[in-house]
């Protein structure tokens, strides 16, 4: 089975699955993608999935048919499982918990090798509210403490198909990732007593240097400190720490906004791997104040060194205001 | 020029620079690597780097000339300068530094082509010798916090050719990445009144399940918690805070363990690209009870997905037993 290991000097958790089948899989350098005669996630091949958990489809259709807008459904090989009791035990100075958790996969389209650049806003809103009604689901499992909602597309972000599809793991634990984020927002609340990440829509909605796109109820920005070229946020100007509270016109919006930032990114690199999380409050209700949900969407065009790995510093060869400058003037 | 910026929300420092020539260079998918002919490292093309700041050479051979064992040069196209004043600026709600500091090259080895796995350990003496000499000048100017000495080992790494370098940035900041070890390392004293790494030294001893070598001096461990498959860390067992402190015995040992553990990992994973850094206490001698020197090594035949850069939680699906037994016995 697989556990939950926490490094003994930083709070960093790693997942250690000791699975020789999912070698290959996720997390590994990826192989030849799977052609779509034999793609899992395509109509007709259902049967190479576990049944389905939700489903967007046709009046008329059956759950696990082959006539579905969208699916999802538990990873086939699961690194962590509801059906595992939960247990945190400590090993010396070490400490490590029992594989509890959810993997699931958001299918998020039928039709197999296209981008999400293509896929059309109805489509993406689909996307996104299936993003919300399994955290929904999710919280209600109290051993529970984050749901991560993430996407690798391309195989040099980790990705194993050609058909569009978003990833979600359930966790007995705060990502460090969220925490720190957690943190640094909570630290600006206290001395300051406004949310960091109002604060910076603010300020870049008035510089507009970074500014890659905006509608009434989002702004999608380079960050000032990007880890990578291209590296771009959207955030929902309206203060919302959950992800899962967005408002049917605020989906609409993301669907819209994202649409528009992907089409750049695709435009501008090529139709480039990237990755995206959703970035969300964990379980609880204590974060209201200073949290701001937010997407982070990462072209994998650049090598991480020995610089990254060691530092967590990160060079970066392409300011932000450059390529905001650059996504802002394309036309598409 | 180049700036240090810092991430609004959490303490993450990027370099941000806009330096066109640089874009094909560190921290971007490489090229093609640069043959031996063209290698500005070979002997005989010392007039392609700028003057080394030191080297081991053979008595008779000057400065500069092609005769040496070990040089130390300044990056040719340096993101951070020494002759650059230091500013520490705010703009709303960013801070920034401008690009204070220095990147030199370690060139190990005359030798175009070959591995680490294949230096001599004198040679491989050589090179820590030269990572402590570069420390203890560059902690002379008080305008920097840090130095970071890391090692990219082909493309996949961010290495740009096939002649053994090692890099060193001077900063002034502090890398998140060491803070985070600071800071874990103090909690642990405080409430212990122990080394965190003294302890996990102990334990690892002990234990034996994932060490993979040792020598009176040192212990080279698969870790509790690695992060990628075959993670490696070098620790030496004596208490020390900073690497420059390094005894001359201890050089010795150092070069052979990590001859033997770079031996076996070649061996392990078929020469896999790889990073190494080493992690030692920033500047100043406030560190000395908690903080505990060592290296860091990361063989990269994994790709890292969504969910590692939205969570900084990472899957490894290679246990740290199972990798530590296999590296342990394999005939090198």
């Amino acid at each position: 089975m697989s556990e939950l290991r926490r490094d003994p000097v930083v709070n960093r958790w790693v997942i250690i699955s000791d699975d020789p089948i999912r070698s290959p899989g996720i997390g590994q350098r990826s192989q030849e993608l799977i052609d779509g005669d034999h793609c899992p996630f395509c109509p007709g091949n259902e049967h190479l999935c576990p049944p389905e958990i939700l489903a967007n489809r046709p009046p008329g259709s059956h759950p696990n048919d082959a006539r579905w807008n969208l699916r999802v459904v538990p990873s086939r090989s699961p690194l962590l499982v509801v059906e595992e009791d939960l247990k945190r035990l400590g090993e010396g100075v070490y400490d490590k918990i029992t594989g509890v958790g959810a993997n699931e996969v958001i299918i998020e389209t039928p039709r197999h090798g296209i981008r999400q650049a293509q896929m059309s806003t109805e489509e993406l809103e689909n996307v996104f509210w299936a993003y919300r009604d399994r955290i929904i689901d999710l919280r209600k499992d109290m051993r529970m403490r984050y749901v991560l909602i993430y996407k690798n597309c391309g195989a040099p972000a980790g990705a194993t198909l050609d058909h569009m599809y978003s990833l979600l793991m359930a966790l007995p634990i705060v990502p460090r990732g969220i925490l720190d984020e957690i943190d640094g927002a909570r630290r600006h609340f206290e001395y300051k007593q406004r949310c960091i990440y109002c604060d910076v829509i603010r300020q870049e909605m008035q510089l507009e240097t970074r500014v890659v796109s905006e509608t009434p109820l989002f702004l999608a920005i380079e960050p000032f400190a990007p880890r990578v070229p291209f590296e771009t946020w959207i955030l929902p100007k309206r203060h919302t720490s959950y992800f899962h509270e967005i408002e049917p016109k605020e989906v609409n919006e993301m669907a819209r906004i994202f649409k528009d930032v992907i089409s750049r990114l695709d435009s501008a690199l090529d139709r480039p791997a990237y990755n995206y999380g959703i970035h969300t409050a964990p379980f609880g209700n204590e974060y209201g104040e200073y949290y701001h949900w937010h997407m982070k969407i990462i072209p994998r065009i650049a090598t991480s060194t020995g610089f990254e790995w060691g530092s967590d510093v990160h060079i970066n060869s392409t300011s932000p205001e450059e390529a905001a400058a650059f996504l802002r003037n394309l036309a598409v």
